[in-house]
């Protein structure tokens, strides 16, 4: 974002005025649209309100913006003295569209962590810089030759990557894929996406786990689908829940994370696998196996995933290098049957064309590279260790205020609060207090649990972070 | 595609079998799911008929595959001998969703290009590997040090890609931009589809081109968006057009691709970008400029983009490295007000979680290089030439059966077929004959159009594209 700079010989107002000005004229602030408050643009650029009252005096009295009492303050319509000009409203435009925009929460966190302030990110579910594999990236980007040809590539994903996914899943999950059972994503996000706009139809209902990651995604009510969550326990989803779905809502599809569950980290045991796997095939519904964590097992190993037991095509089984490797890397896979495949990559044409070949390309290098397997143990080692601190520091700091379960994996610790507690305004207080975690709610969940991720922020903040939301917990029960 | 292996010891129809087997055992040929056609079966694979016949005489011997008559050979529904067991129907999915599949036209020359045969392809829109920048591209990643986070980034894009492109678009499109203004995305095609996805709501209405790229699109469809084509002639749309088409279907946006216009190859006249600018703004409804070409002038400079004269955030700008550059790099962009950006790039999220970093990273590196003016000279020398030679071979071979206008700029070459011609039976013969390119009707144009492109072949499989194409329409007129 955009600040002052207090280093320059110009008062700080005029800077804000003068850089307001260039982005009305470029059109980037339309005539009509809204400035923000003098209080809240303050605190964005970190000034006195006195300076933006100034700076919005200045852009006033050049008539380029007008303000209206209870209507706040607006870029001018009349800006170009010339009435039969105008601009878009806008504002119709973004408020209308099939895509739903991101929950109020996530919002509100994506901008308190860019705010400018330092605040600590327990929120993201991601590696840590530290944590991910830069060395071996940076020097295969250095080493190896790139020699692929730069036009629009294979729908599916480039070749060599989906023949190193089968080695991958064969060894690390004992999954039989082919070349042609595979579909590379971007991240596991967009093979959700592409399930939900290339397989379902707006009004069908699937089932989900309650609370459950998919709750935070608005792409299921983009694509119009009703979600019915299913009972959960400690070993996860209870399968006769199923048929009570099936029965009651004809579900069309079962989306299940069975592995060090986002958010609760809950494992869903053997013969649950099992129980699932026949029910859905006896009644021909679709499951979605979401397993981003499995080999981020700190303790024991997982179960074997459902699609190894599945011979009869019952599973679409995704995957992604993001909490193993680095999310911003943006390689997912989905396998399942061809004819599913086909389906999905033609239908992602439509959105972007494909993934970039350099993500593909490295990512192909990355999981044929014998430190592979050095990364995925160091990574599981220190996740456990974060995880300890984490645990060790709520222990220290909240014992009495809060419960959780030790997660067995994953990058998540999810946390009870014991008395009733407002979420909306335990977020604000933490982010005052200049730390960021996700309200449990944003998972369908019932009020008063909260998500840490122990993986994204360094390890010499997490003990502060906790003492950041102990306070910050202290303030909202007062 | 998997094909039998001649150097191989087993049969070749055992190698079938085994490997339709191994297909089937997996779930990627779930039960109950069609197998091809002998005939079809042994020409993709390139055997005689009778070998893919005795393969399946093997598959049915041993219960896994059934043939009945008139509804062809199927993978048997009771392979596992338990009648418990299903396989969802997924049929019924894959032909449900929102998102629609590739027009059949654009499939079949797909399946034609994939198919083993030698094509000459004169069909796919995008540069030959020998006029991307490949050395320039292997070259930085060798030596740039990559030392960027791997976590998920900037929903907008990557900083330095969105501060690089501010310059390379104030230098080449005379566009101010700022980085608020730019949202980074997978190539134009993600712009196009955030847009329908983003901004419009089913049932709106919009004007297109007639012909159209968009056409082709069936996001459109998907988005639940109604198509109004305008008139077009030699100097692009006619702007009192617009006006009838907003009088009578409210049109809500209208896109232009005002360049070297795909597929005809029209530049829209300064006049008449001035003009269409004028009349939107009156009516407040958003232009969406579509610019890939503009940097492939082969003979004069393009007028400014509309983009330039837009002082009011009416024109929303996408560009693209797909026609310069790469398309395998999936770089595009859209300049565009702010708050549409924000919404676009919060959209976004739940579609893919944003770009990988490095294609980003590379594209940054590539605009800010001293190799990008040569580049870009280079580039536009060997269009001209290219486009010359599929001239000249036009003339020489079909002067009496087509007729066309020298394209100023673009990759295409977009050519009438001077008498009555079925498109289907010609693309068939052209495949046939070992030549691939686009009916024009996938445009929406009148049957008996072509779009070729010179831009994609090697420089040596112009002549011989065109005599085959030749070949072809002679045997269709037949
Ligand atoms: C359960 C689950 N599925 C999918 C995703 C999407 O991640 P990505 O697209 O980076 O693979 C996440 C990320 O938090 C997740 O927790
Ligand atoms: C007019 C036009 N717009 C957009 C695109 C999409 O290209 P890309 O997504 O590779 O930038 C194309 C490709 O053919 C095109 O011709």
């Amino acid at each position: 974002m955009w600040k002052p700079d207090r280093s320059l010989n110009k008062p700080l107002y005029q800077q804000i005025a003068d850089h307001l000005e260039q982005r009305i004229s470029l059109g980037e602030l339309p005539s009509g649209s809204l400035l923000p408050a003098e209080r809240k643009l303050s605190e964005q650029l970190g000034v006195n309100r006195s300076t933006v009252v100034q700076a919005y005096e200045e852009l006033r009295a050049s008539g380029l913006i007008e303000s209206m009492k209870g209507s706040g303050t607006r870029v001018s319509p009349r800006k170009w003295g010339k009435t039969s000009r105008r601009t878009p409203n806008w504002n119709r435009y973004v408020e209308g569209g099939i895509l739903q925009p991101s929950l109020p929460f996530m919002r509100r966190i994506r901008e308190g962590l860019q705010s400018g302030e330092t605040v600590i990110n327990l929120a993201y579910g991601e590696l840590a810089a530290e944590l991910c594999p830069n060395d071996t990236i940076t020097s295969l980007i250095r080493n190896e030759p790139f020699d692929q040809p730069l036009g629009y590539g294979d729908p599916q994903g480039y070749v060599p990557l989906r023949t190193a996914l089968t080695s991958f899943l064969h060894e690390h999950r004992s999954i039989q894929a082919t070349n042609q059972s595979i579909l590379i994503t971007s991240g596991s996000q967009q093979s959700l996406y592409l399930i939900t706009q290339g397989l379902l139809s707006p009004g069908d209902a699937i089932a989900i786990e309650n609370p459950s990651y998919c709750y935070s995604l608005p792409m299921f009510q983009s694509a119009g689908i009703r979600l019915f969550g299913m009972a959960v326990d400690e070993h996860g989803v209870i399968p006769d829940d199923i048929l009570n779905l099936y029965t009651q809502h004809r579900i069309r599809m079962v989306f299940l994370n069975p592995n060090y569950h986002n958010p609760t980290g809950t494992v869903l045991s053997p013969e649950r696998r099992i129980a699932i796997l026949r029910i859905c095939e006896q009644l021909g519904i679709p499951i979605v196996e979401d397993d981003p964590f499995s080999l981020t097992a700190l303790d024991e190993e997982v179960p074997p995933p459902l699609k190894m037991l599945d011979q009869n095509g019952t599973v679409l089984y995704i995957g992604s290098l993001s909490k193993i490797a680095a999310s911003g890397l943006r390689i997912g896979w989905m396998v399942a049957p061809h004819s599913v495949i086909q389906r999905l990559a033609d239908a992602r044409q439509q959105m972007d064309f494909g993934l970039s070949i350099f993500p593909q390309w490295i990512a192909a290098h990355f999981l044929a590279s014998p430190e592979l397997s050095p990364h995925l143990i160091q990574l599981r080692d220190q996740l456990r260790f974060r995880r300890d601190v984490m645990a060790q520091a709520l222990q220290r700091q909240l014992a009495d205020e809060v419960s959780f379960e030790l997660p067995k994996g994953g990058l998540n610790l999810w946390c009870r609060i014991n008395r009733p507690v407002n979420d909306y305004a335990l977020l604000e207080n933490g982010l005052k207090h200049g730390v960021a975690f996700v309200p449990g709610s944003v998972y369908g969940s019932e009020s008063g649990f909260v998500r840490f991720t122990y993986a994204r922020p360094s390890v010499h903040e997490i003990e502060p972070g906790i003492a950041q939301f102990a306070m910050a917990l202290r303030k909202t029960m007062e």
